[in-house]
Protein backbone atom coordinates (compact mmCIF):
# COMPACT_ATOMS: atom_id res chain seq x y z
CA UNK A 1 0.00 0.00 0.00
CA UNK A 2 1.41 3.58 -1.00
CA UNK A 3 -0.07 5.58 1.43
CA UNK A 4 -1.42 8.88 0.91
CA UNK A 5 1.29 11.67 2.66
CA UNK A 6 -1.30 14.61 1.79
CA UNK A 7 -3.94 12.78 3.84
CA UNK A 8 -3.62 12.92 7.62
CA UNK A 9 -5.29 12.92 10.60
CA UNK A 10 -4.23 15.17 13.58
CA UNK A 11 -4.82 14.59 16.90
CA UNK A 12 -4.79 17.72 19.63
CA UNK A 13 -3.81 16.25 23.11
CA UNK A 14 -4.51 18.47 26.30
CA UNK A 15 -4.76 17.90 29.80
CA UNK A 16 -6.95 20.74 30.17
CA UNK A 17 -9.51 22.37 27.54
CA UNK A 18 -7.18 21.96 24.17
CA UNK A 19 -8.47 25.03 22.96
CA UNK A 20 -4.51 26.36 22.72
CA UNK A 21 -3.24 23.79 21.10
CA UNK A 22 -5.77 23.53 18.68
CA UNK A 23 -5.43 26.74 17.59
CA UNK A 24 -1.47 26.66 17.93
CA UNK A 25 -2.00 23.50 15.36
CA UNK A 26 -3.97 24.83 13.08
CA UNK A 27 -2.21 28.03 12.47
CA UNK A 28 1.05 25.94 11.75
CA UNK A 29 -0.76 23.58 9.37
CA UNK A 30 -2.70 26.22 7.44
CA UNK A 31 0.88 26.81 5.90
CA UNK A 32 0.91 23.67 4.50
CA UNK A 33 -1.33 23.78 1.10
CA UNK A 34 -2.65 20.65 -0.23
CA UNK A 35 -2.96 18.64 2.98
CA UNK A 36 -6.29 17.30 4.00
CA UNK A 37 -6.91 17.11 7.61
CA UNK A 38 -9.18 14.87 9.90
CA UNK A 39 -8.73 16.90 13.13
CA UNK A 40 -9.49 15.09 16.51
CA UNK A 41 -9.71 16.85 19.79
CA UNK A 42 -8.72 14.93 23.00
CA UNK A 43 -9.22 17.75 25.73
CA UNK A 44 -8.67 16.74 29.62
CA UNK A 45 -6.43 13.52 29.23
CA UNK A 46 -5.35 14.13 32.61
CA UNK A 47 -4.39 10.67 33.42
CA UNK A 48 -2.27 7.32 32.47
CA UNK A 49 -5.61 5.43 32.14
CA UNK A 50 -7.35 8.40 30.13
CA UNK A 51 -3.57 8.66 28.08
CA UNK A 52 -3.51 5.20 27.16
CA UNK A 53 -7.53 4.68 25.69
CA UNK A 54 -6.44 7.63 23.68
CA UNK A 55 -3.01 5.78 22.40
CA UNK A 56 -5.64 3.06 21.58
CA UNK A 57 -7.54 5.13 19.39
CA UNK A 58 -4.38 6.78 17.60
CA UNK A 59 -2.09 3.55 16.84
CA UNK A 60 -5.74 2.36 15.00
CA UNK A 61 -5.89 5.31 13.36
CA UNK A 62 -2.27 5.50 12.14
CA UNK A 63 -2.92 1.47 10.96
CA UNK A 64 -6.30 2.43 9.20
CA UNK A 65 -4.07 5.89 7.51
CA UNK A 66 -1.24 3.59 6.73
CA UNK A 67 0.51 6.78 7.54
CA UNK A 68 2.00 8.33 10.64
CA UNK A 69 -0.50 10.83 12.57
CA UNK A 70 0.24 13.98 13.99
CA UNK A 71 0.11 14.70 17.59
CA UNK A 72 -0.43 18.35 18.64
CA UNK A 73 -0.36 18.35 22.38
CA UNK A 74 0.25 20.49 25.70
CA UNK A 75 0.49 18.00 28.22
CA UNK A 76 2.35 18.81 31.51
CA UNK A 77 3.09 14.85 32.68
CA UNK A 78 6.43 13.85 31.69
CA UNK A 79 5.13 10.21 31.74
CA UNK A 80 1.78 11.15 29.98
CA UNK A 81 4.01 12.74 26.93
CA UNK A 82 6.18 9.59 26.72
CA UNK A 83 2.49 7.39 25.96
CA UNK A 84 2.06 9.30 23.02
CA UNK A 85 5.62 9.78 21.62
CA UNK A 86 5.73 6.02 21.30
CA UNK A 87 2.94 5.86 18.99
CA UNK A 88 5.46 6.91 16.45
CA UNK A 89 3.27 10.00 15.63
CA UNK A 90 5.33 12.94 14.44
CA UNK A 91 4.74 15.00 17.83
CA UNK A 92 4.49 18.57 17.97
CA UNK A 93 5.14 18.97 21.76
CA UNK A 94 5.03 22.26 23.54
CA UNK A 95 5.80 21.28 27.18
CA UNK A 96 8.69 18.63 26.16
CA UNK A 97 10.01 21.70 23.65
CA UNK A 98 10.30 24.39 25.86
CA UNK A 99 9.44 24.19 29.18
CA UNK A 100 13.05 22.78 29.91
CA UNK A 101 14.56 25.24 28.41
CA UNK A 102 12.43 27.73 30.23
CA UNK A 103 13.09 26.22 33.71
CA UNK A 104 16.95 26.57 33.10
CA UNK A 105 16.49 30.28 32.15
CA UNK A 106 14.74 31.11 35.00
CA UNK A 107 16.41 29.18 37.16
CA UNK A 108 13.53 27.64 39.08
CA UNK A 109 11.53 24.16 38.22
CA UNK A 110 7.94 24.08 36.91
CA UNK A 111 5.30 23.34 38.99
CA UNK A 112 3.58 19.96 37.07
CA UNK A 113 0.17 20.77 38.57
CA UNK A 114 -2.03 21.29 35.22
CA UNK A 115 -4.69 24.13 33.99
CA UNK A 116 -3.05 26.65 36.20
CA UNK A 117 -4.03 29.06 33.29
CA UNK A 118 -8.12 29.61 34.14
CA UNK A 119 -8.56 30.07 37.83
CA UNK A 120 -12.10 30.50 37.68
CA UNK A 121 -11.63 32.24 41.13
CA UNK A 122 -9.26 34.61 40.37
CA UNK A 123 -9.95 38.25 39.49
CA UNK A 124 -9.32 37.92 36.04
CA UNK A 125 -11.73 35.52 34.85
CA UNK A 126 -14.49 37.41 37.46
CA UNK A 127 -13.43 40.77 35.43
CA UNK A 128 -13.96 38.60 31.74
CA UNK A 129 -17.37 37.51 33.00
CA UNK A 130 -18.08 40.79 33.80
CA UNK A 131 -17.34 42.62 30.87
CA UNK A 132 -19.26 40.12 29.27
CA UNK A 133 -22.48 40.80 30.61
CA UNK A 134 -21.42 44.63 30.65
CA UNK A 135 -21.09 44.32 26.97
CA UNK A 136 -24.21 42.37 26.31
CA UNK A 137 -25.84 44.91 28.29
CA UNK A 138 -24.93 47.80 26.12
CA UNK A 139 -25.05 46.00 22.62
CA UNK A 140 -26.28 48.12 19.37
CA UNK A 141 -27.20 51.02 21.76
CA UNK A 142 -29.74 49.39 23.74
CA UNK A 143 -28.31 51.21 27.00
CA UNK A 144 -26.59 54.42 27.05
CA UNK A 145 -25.90 54.79 31.40
CA UNK A 146 -22.60 53.60 32.09
CA UNK A 147 -21.03 54.59 29.09
CA UNK A 148 -18.48 56.39 31.20
CA UNK A 149 -17.58 52.50 32.69
CA UNK A 150 -17.12 51.06 29.21
CA UNK A 151 -13.46 50.54 28.02
CA UNK A 152 -14.04 50.52 24.52
CA UNK A 153 -17.06 52.20 22.85
CA UNK A 154 -17.47 50.68 18.83
CA UNK A 155 -19.75 53.02 16.32
CA UNK A 156 -20.52 52.24 12.61
CA UNK A 157 -23.48 51.75 10.39
CA UNK A 158 -26.09 48.27 11.18
CA UNK A 159 -23.91 45.13 10.13
CA UNK A 160 -20.61 46.40 9.88
CA UNK A 161 -19.47 43.87 12.48
CA UNK A 162 -19.85 45.71 16.00
CA UNK A 163 -21.20 43.00 18.13
CA UNK A 164 -19.31 40.13 17.27
CA UNK A 165 -16.22 42.59 17.54
CA UNK A 166 -17.59 44.32 20.93
CA UNK A 167 -18.22 39.95 22.34
CA UNK A 168 -14.82 38.82 21.08
CA UNK A 169 -12.94 42.19 22.83
CA UNK A 170 -14.79 41.00 26.02
CA UNK A 171 -14.39 37.32 25.80
CA UNK A 172 -10.48 37.79 24.90
CA UNK A 173 -9.50 40.92 26.48
CA UNK A 174 -12.19 41.20 29.25
CA UNK A 175 -13.00 44.59 27.84
CA UNK A 176 -16.52 45.77 28.51
CA UNK A 177 -17.68 47.50 25.47
CA UNK A 178 -20.45 49.54 24.09
CA UNK A 179 -21.37 49.57 20.80
CA UNK A 180 -23.87 51.90 18.97
CA UNK A 181 -24.98 52.01 15.45
CA UNK A 182 -25.14 55.13 13.51
CA UNK A 183 -28.31 55.12 12.41
CA UNK A 184 -30.25 57.20 9.05
CA UNK A 185 -31.30 59.89 11.79
CA UNK A 186 -27.73 60.80 12.77
CA UNK A 187 -26.74 60.86 9.11
CA UNK A 188 -29.38 63.36 8.43
CA UNK A 189 -28.56 65.04 11.27
CA UNK A 190 -24.36 65.19 10.96
CA UNK A 191 -24.07 64.60 13.81
CA UNK A 192 -23.02 61.79 16.30
CA UNK A 193 -25.85 60.99 19.46
CA UNK A 194 -24.84 63.87 22.09
CA UNK A 195 -24.51 61.35 24.70
CA UNK A 196 -21.15 59.47 22.66
CA UNK A 197 -19.52 62.91 22.51
CA UNK A 198 -18.30 63.08 25.78
CA UNK A 199 -15.88 59.50 25.15
CA UNK A 200 -14.28 60.10 21.90
CA UNK A 201 -10.77 58.92 23.20
CA UNK A 202 -12.29 55.44 23.63
CA UNK A 203 -14.44 55.66 20.66
CA UNK A 204 -13.63 53.38 17.60
CA UNK A 205 -15.22 53.41 14.07
CA UNK A 206 -16.14 50.64 11.97
CA UNK A 207 -16.06 51.19 8.39
CA UNK A 208 -16.66 48.86 6.00
CA UNK A 209 -17.24 48.18 1.95
CA UNK A 210 -20.03 49.24 0.44
CA UNK A 211 -20.53 46.08 -1.36
CA UNK A 212 -20.02 43.87 1.45
CA UNK A 213 -22.36 45.45 3.31
CA UNK A 214 -25.00 45.14 0.96
CA UNK A 215 -24.51 41.33 0.80
CA UNK A 216 -24.39 41.04 4.41
CA UNK A 217 -27.90 42.85 4.38
CA UNK A 218 -29.14 41.72 1.92
CA UNK A 219 -28.99 37.97 3.70
CA UNK A 220 -31.01 39.59 6.29
CA UNK A 221 -33.70 41.76 4.31
CA UNK A 222 -33.24 40.89 0.91
CA UNK A 223 -34.64 43.55 -2.05
CA UNK A 224 -35.38 46.35 1.08
CA UNK A 225 -33.95 49.85 1.23
CA UNK A 226 -32.08 48.90 4.10
CA UNK A 227 -30.28 46.73 1.67
CA UNK A 228 -30.37 48.58 -1.15
CA UNK A 229 -26.85 49.08 -2.74
CA UNK A 230 -26.97 52.79 -3.55
CA UNK A 231 -28.68 53.26 0.23
CA UNK A 232 -25.02 50.86 1.65
CA UNK A 233 -23.10 53.24 0.02
CA UNK A 234 -24.86 56.57 0.37
CA UNK A 235 -24.86 55.70 4.90
CA UNK A 236 -21.28 54.58 4.60
CA UNK A 237 -19.82 57.77 2.77
CA UNK A 238 -21.75 60.04 5.22
CA UNK A 239 -20.63 57.66 8.19
CA UNK A 240 -16.65 57.86 7.11
CA UNK A 241 -17.51 61.52 6.64
CA UNK A 242 -18.84 62.31 9.92
CA UNK A 243 -16.50 59.79 12.02
CA UNK A 244 -13.28 61.64 10.23
CA UNK A 245 -14.76 64.83 10.83
CA UNK A 246 -15.26 64.09 14.52
CA UNK A 247 -11.46 62.82 14.84
CA UNK A 248 -12.84 58.74 15.49
CA UNK A 249 -9.51 56.09 14.67
CA UNK A 250 -11.58 53.92 11.89
CA UNK A 251 -11.18 50.45 11.49
CA UNK A 252 -12.18 48.84 7.52
CA UNK A 253 -13.71 45.00 8.95
CA UNK A 254 -14.20 44.43 5.19
CA UNK A 255 -11.76 42.06 4.96
CA UNK A 256 -10.69 41.48 8.59
CA UNK A 257 -11.64 38.90 11.01
CA UNK A 258 -12.82 39.96 14.67
CA UNK A 259 -9.70 38.37 15.96
CA UNK A 260 -7.60 41.15 13.66
CA UNK A 261 -10.40 44.15 14.60
CA UNK A 262 -10.10 43.12 18.05
CA UNK A 263 -6.30 42.60 18.45
CA UNK A 264 -5.73 46.15 16.64
CA UNK A 265 -8.36 48.03 18.86
CA UNK A 266 -5.85 46.48 21.65
CA UNK A 267 -2.79 47.91 19.92
CA UNK A 268 -4.39 51.25 19.42
CA UNK A 269 -5.68 51.80 22.99
CA UNK A 270 -2.17 50.69 24.16
CA UNK A 271 -1.03 53.38 22.30
CA UNK A 272 -3.09 56.20 23.67
CA UNK A 273 -1.56 53.99 26.99
CA UNK A 274 -4.94 52.33 27.75
CA UNK A 275 -3.61 49.12 27.64
CA UNK A 276 -5.81 47.00 30.07
CA UNK A 277 -4.83 43.69 30.26
CA UNK A 278 -0.73 43.73 30.50
CA UNK A 279 0.64 43.09 34.12
CA UNK B 1 23.89 44.96 39.78
CA UNK B 2 22.69 41.38 40.13
CA UNK B 3 19.35 40.67 37.89
CA UNK B 4 16.49 39.62 39.67
CA UNK B 5 16.05 36.52 37.48
CA UNK B 6 12.32 36.12 38.29
CA UNK B 7 11.29 39.39 37.21
CA UNK B 8 11.30 39.45 33.05
CA UNK B 9 9.14 40.74 30.35
CA UNK B 10 7.59 38.66 27.82
CA UNK B 11 6.92 39.67 24.64
CA UNK B 12 4.35 38.41 22.05
CA UNK B 13 5.28 38.58 18.78
CA UNK B 14 3.40 37.55 15.89
CA UNK B 15 2.73 38.60 12.07
CA UNK B 16 -0.99 38.48 12.86
CA UNK B 17 -3.31 38.96 15.80
CA UNK B 18 -0.79 36.89 18.13
CA UNK B 19 -4.05 36.02 20.19
CA UNK B 20 -2.21 32.63 19.74
CA UNK B 21 0.94 32.69 21.09
CA UNK B 22 -0.27 35.24 23.90
CA UNK B 23 -2.41 32.18 24.83
CA UNK B 24 0.46 29.64 24.12
CA UNK B 25 3.08 31.37 26.17
CA UNK B 26 0.59 32.26 29.66
CA UNK B 27 -0.02 28.53 29.57
CA UNK B 28 3.76 27.74 29.16
CA UNK B 29 4.71 30.35 31.76
CA UNK B 30 2.01 29.57 34.16
CA UNK B 31 3.72 26.53 35.55
CA UNK B 32 6.31 28.95 36.75
CA UNK B 33 5.40 30.43 40.47
CA UNK B 34 7.33 33.33 41.74
CA UNK B 35 7.64 35.04 38.57
CA UNK B 36 6.44 38.51 37.94
CA UNK B 37 5.62 39.15 34.47
CA UNK B 38 5.57 41.99 32.47
CA UNK B 39 3.64 41.21 29.15
CA UNK B 40 3.99 43.06 25.87
CA UNK B 41 1.92 42.54 22.99
CA UNK B 42 3.29 42.93 19.86
CA UNK B 43 1.05 41.90 16.44
CA UNK B 44 1.30 42.42 13.09
CA UNK B 45 5.10 42.12 12.59
CA UNK B 46 4.74 41.36 9.00
CA UNK B 47 7.53 43.56 7.63
CA UNK B 48 11.39 44.36 8.70
CA UNK B 49 10.92 47.78 9.21
CA UNK B 50 8.17 47.02 12.03
CA UNK B 51 10.52 43.89 13.51
CA UNK B 52 13.25 46.54 13.48
CA UNK B 53 11.43 49.04 15.66
CA UNK B 54 10.37 45.80 17.92
CA UNK B 55 13.61 44.81 18.34
CA UNK B 56 14.93 48.73 19.63
CA UNK B 57 11.96 48.26 21.91
CA UNK B 58 13.28 44.80 23.13
CA UNK B 59 17.14 45.79 23.22
CA UNK B 60 16.38 48.96 25.21
CA UNK B 61 13.89 46.79 27.82
CA UNK B 62 16.62 44.16 28.47
CA UNK B 63 19.24 47.03 29.22
CA UNK B 64 16.66 48.00 31.72
CA UNK B 65 15.54 44.78 32.97
CA UNK B 66 19.14 44.07 33.58
CA UNK B 67 17.70 40.55 32.71
CA UNK B 68 17.18 38.63 29.31
CA UNK B 69 13.71 39.23 27.80
CA UNK B 70 11.02 36.22 27.14
CA UNK B 71 10.15 36.54 23.40
CA UNK B 72 7.10 33.99 22.54
CA UNK B 73 6.61 34.31 18.94
CA UNK B 74 4.50 32.86 15.82
CA UNK B 75 6.30 34.72 12.79
CA UNK B 76 6.44 32.69 9.38
CA UNK B 77 9.12 35.18 7.65
CA UNK B 78 12.63 33.60 8.38
CA UNK B 79 14.54 36.54 7.83
CA UNK B 80 11.99 38.48 10.63
CA UNK B 81 12.61 35.35 13.06
CA UNK B 82 16.17 35.92 12.87
CA UNK B 83 15.99 39.57 13.55
CA UNK B 84 14.45 38.53 16.70
CA UNK B 85 17.08 35.90 17.66
CA UNK B 86 19.93 38.37 17.14
CA UNK B 87 18.29 40.21 20.14
CA UNK B 88 19.65 37.50 22.76
CA UNK B 89 16.26 37.19 24.94
CA UNK B 90 15.25 33.50 25.30
CA UNK B 91 13.13 33.01 22.24
CA UNK B 92 10.19 30.64 22.29
CA UNK B 93 9.75 30.29 18.59
CA UNK B 94 6.70 28.39 17.12
CA UNK B 95 7.53 28.39 13.27
CA UNK B 96 11.08 27.95 13.53
CA UNK B 97 10.85 25.18 15.71
CA UNK B 98 7.54 22.70 14.48
CA UNK B 99 7.87 24.30 10.69
CA UNK B 100 11.15 22.46 9.27
CA UNK B 101 10.40 19.14 10.96
CA UNK B 102 6.54 19.07 9.66
CA UNK B 103 7.87 20.07 6.37
CA UNK B 104 10.05 17.16 6.35
CA UNK B 105 7.51 14.89 7.80
CA UNK B 106 4.55 15.93 5.35
CA UNK B 107 6.92 15.80 2.15
CA UNK B 108 6.37 19.51 0.90
CA UNK B 109 7.38 22.85 1.85
CA UNK B 110 5.41 25.16 3.92
CA UNK B 111 3.77 28.42 2.10
CA UNK B 112 4.88 31.21 3.73
CA UNK B 113 1.92 33.49 3.14
CA UNK B 114 0.44 35.16 6.58
CA UNK B 115 -2.60 34.77 8.07
CA UNK B 116 -3.58 31.90 6.17
CA UNK B 117 -5.37 30.41 9.48
CA UNK B 118 -8.74 33.05 9.96
CA UNK B 119 -10.04 34.03 6.46
CA UNK B 120 -12.74 36.02 6.77
CA UNK B 121 -14.46 34.94 3.56
CA UNK B 122 -14.12 31.14 4.39
CA UNK B 123 -17.47 29.46 4.93
CA UNK B 124 -16.61 28.72 8.60
CA UNK B 125 -15.90 32.29 9.43
CA UNK B 126 -19.11 33.11 7.85
CA UNK B 127 -20.56 30.07 9.78
CA UNK B 128 -19.16 31.41 13.39
CA UNK B 129 -20.73 34.65 12.96
CA UNK B 130 -24.26 33.55 11.78
CA UNK B 131 -23.49 31.44 15.11
CA UNK B 132 -22.86 34.46 17.08
CA UNK B 133 -25.86 36.15 16.08
CA UNK B 134 -27.92 32.97 16.58
CA UNK B 135 -26.67 32.93 20.07
CA UNK B 136 -27.47 36.55 21.00
CA UNK B 137 -30.98 36.44 19.59
CA UNK B 138 -31.43 32.87 21.72
CA UNK B 139 -30.06 34.32 24.89
CA UNK B 140 -32.28 33.68 27.89
CA UNK B 141 -34.76 32.07 26.52
CA UNK B 142 -36.23 35.71 24.50
CA UNK B 143 -37.01 33.28 21.66
CA UNK B 144 -38.24 29.98 21.27
CA UNK B 145 -38.87 29.70 17.55
CA UNK B 146 -35.63 28.30 15.73
CA UNK B 147 -34.44 25.85 18.39
CA UNK B 148 -34.82 23.07 15.96
CA UNK B 149 -32.03 24.98 14.37
CA UNK B 150 -29.66 25.22 17.53
CA UNK B 151 -27.14 22.90 17.88
CA UNK B 152 -26.89 23.31 21.56
CA UNK B 153 -29.42 24.36 23.94
CA UNK B 154 -28.16 25.05 27.53
CA UNK B 155 -30.44 25.43 30.37
CA UNK B 156 -29.99 26.13 34.14
CA UNK B 157 -30.99 28.20 37.32
CA UNK B 158 -30.74 31.97 36.72
CA UNK B 159 -27.11 32.69 37.06
CA UNK B 160 -25.72 29.58 36.72
CA UNK B 161 -23.05 30.14 33.60
CA UNK B 162 -25.48 30.22 30.66
CA UNK B 163 -24.92 32.82 28.76
CA UNK B 164 -21.05 33.27 28.69
CA UNK B 165 -20.52 29.84 28.12
CA UNK B 166 -23.41 30.08 25.20
CA UNK B 167 -21.80 33.14 23.53
CA UNK B 168 -18.07 31.23 23.87
CA UNK B 169 -19.48 27.86 22.40
CA UNK B 170 -20.47 29.79 19.53
CA UNK B 171 -17.41 32.35 19.29
CA UNK B 172 -15.13 29.48 19.65
CA UNK B 173 -16.23 26.30 17.85
CA UNK B 174 -19.19 27.93 15.86
CA UNK B 175 -21.85 26.44 17.23
CA UNK B 176 -25.63 28.05 17.48
CA UNK B 177 -26.95 27.67 21.03
CA UNK B 178 -30.26 28.59 22.58
CA UNK B 179 -29.91 28.45 26.38
CA UNK B 180 -33.32 29.14 29.10
CA UNK B 181 -33.35 29.59 31.71
CA UNK B 182 -35.71 27.37 34.35
CA UNK B 183 -37.60 29.45 36.34
CA UNK B 184 -39.11 29.71 39.93
CA UNK B 185 -42.40 28.77 37.63
CA UNK B 186 -40.89 25.96 36.39
CA UNK B 187 -39.58 24.41 39.54
CA UNK B 188 -43.79 24.53 41.09
CA UNK B 189 -44.93 23.03 37.93
CA UNK B 190 -41.82 20.99 38.23
CA UNK B 191 -41.57 20.29 34.34
CA UNK B 192 -39.25 21.75 32.23
CA UNK B 193 -40.88 24.25 29.28
CA UNK B 194 -43.23 22.26 26.67
CA UNK B 195 -40.92 23.49 23.56
CA UNK B 196 -37.61 22.49 25.06
CA UNK B 197 -38.59 18.58 25.71
CA UNK B 198 -38.35 17.66 21.92
CA UNK B 199 -34.93 18.28 21.98
CA UNK B 200 -33.51 16.58 24.92
CA UNK B 201 -30.37 15.16 22.89
CA UNK B 202 -28.62 18.79 22.37
CA UNK B 203 -29.81 19.76 26.05
CA UNK B 204 -27.15 20.26 28.14
CA UNK B 205 -27.92 21.15 32.50
CA UNK B 206 -26.10 23.46 34.00
CA UNK B 207 -25.80 23.43 37.45
CA UNK B 208 -23.57 25.32 40.48
CA UNK B 209 -23.15 24.85 44.00
CA UNK B 210 -25.54 27.16 46.09
CA UNK B 211 -23.27 29.24 48.23
CA UNK B 212 -21.52 30.37 44.81
CA UNK B 213 -24.51 30.99 43.57
CA UNK B 214 -25.84 32.62 46.27
CA UNK B 215 -22.61 34.75 45.94
CA UNK B 216 -22.75 35.84 42.11
CA UNK B 217 -26.59 36.34 42.81
CA UNK B 218 -25.90 38.93 46.03
CA UNK B 219 -23.90 41.05 44.04
CA UNK B 220 -26.77 41.90 41.44
CA UNK B 221 -29.39 42.09 43.79
CA UNK B 222 -27.91 42.29 47.23
CA UNK B 223 -30.46 41.22 49.95
CA UNK B 224 -33.18 40.25 47.36
CA UNK B 225 -35.31 36.80 47.95
CA UNK B 226 -34.18 36.17 44.45
CA UNK B 227 -29.97 36.37 46.24
CA UNK B 228 -31.10 34.28 49.75
CA UNK B 229 -28.98 31.08 50.05
CA UNK B 230 -31.87 29.17 51.35
CA UNK B 231 -33.46 30.39 48.20
CA UNK B 232 -30.83 29.41 45.74
CA UNK B 233 -30.32 25.77 47.67
CA UNK B 234 -34.16 24.76 47.37
CA UNK B 235 -34.05 26.39 43.26
CA UNK B 236 -30.83 24.42 43.02
CA UNK B 237 -31.93 20.95 44.52
CA UNK B 238 -35.44 20.99 42.84
CA UNK B 239 -33.38 21.89 39.27
CA UNK B 240 -31.17 19.46 39.44
CA UNK B 241 -34.37 16.90 40.24
CA UNK B 242 -35.57 17.89 37.61
CA UNK B 243 -33.04 17.69 35.00
CA UNK B 244 -31.90 13.96 36.21
CA UNK B 245 -35.81 12.99 36.03
CA UNK B 246 -35.88 14.61 32.47
CA UNK B 247 -32.21 12.42 31.49
CA UNK B 248 -30.44 16.01 30.83
CA UNK B 249 -26.56 15.94 30.71
CA UNK B 250 -25.29 17.99 33.13
CA UNK B 251 -22.25 19.64 34.01
CA UNK B 252 -21.24 21.71 37.26
CA UNK B 253 -20.04 24.95 36.55
CA UNK B 254 -19.15 26.34 40.30
CA UNK B 255 -14.95 25.43 39.77
CA UNK B 256 -15.15 25.02 35.51
CA UNK B 257 -13.87 28.39 33.40
CA UNK B 258 -16.39 29.03 30.27
CA UNK B 259 -13.59 27.71 28.07
CA UNK B 260 -13.59 24.21 30.30
CA UNK B 261 -17.41 24.13 30.34
CA UNK B 262 -17.72 24.35 26.87
CA UNK B 263 -15.36 22.03 25.75
CA UNK B 264 -17.04 19.37 27.69
CA UNK B 265 -19.92 20.05 25.72
CA UNK B 266 -18.11 19.64 22.93
CA UNK B 267 -16.33 16.22 23.72
CA UNK B 268 -19.90 15.02 25.00
CA UNK B 269 -21.82 15.89 21.66
CA UNK B 270 -18.71 14.12 19.87
CA UNK B 271 -19.84 11.34 21.88
CA UNK B 272 -23.17 11.38 21.09
CA UNK B 273 -21.79 11.64 17.27
CA UNK B 274 -22.60 15.07 16.32
CA UNK B 275 -19.59 16.97 16.17
CA UNK B 276 -19.39 19.79 13.84
CA UNK B 277 -16.19 20.98 13.78
CA UNK B 278 -13.73 18.57 13.07
CA UNK B 279 -12.89 17.79 9.26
Amino acid sequence: MNPDNSKRTIFYISDSTGITVEALGQCLLSHFEGLTLRQVRMPFIDSVDKAKAAVEVINATQERDGVRAIICMTVVSPSIRALFQLTGAHCLDMFGTFVNPLSCELGMPANETIGLSRRVAGAEYRNRINAINFTLGHDDGISETGLKDADVILVGVSRCGKTPTSIYLAMQYGMAVANNPIIPEDLERDALPGTLLNFKDKIFGLTIDPHRLHMIRSERRPNSRYADLENCKREVKQAETLMRREGIDMLDSTSRSVEEISSLVMQRLSLKGAQKCSG
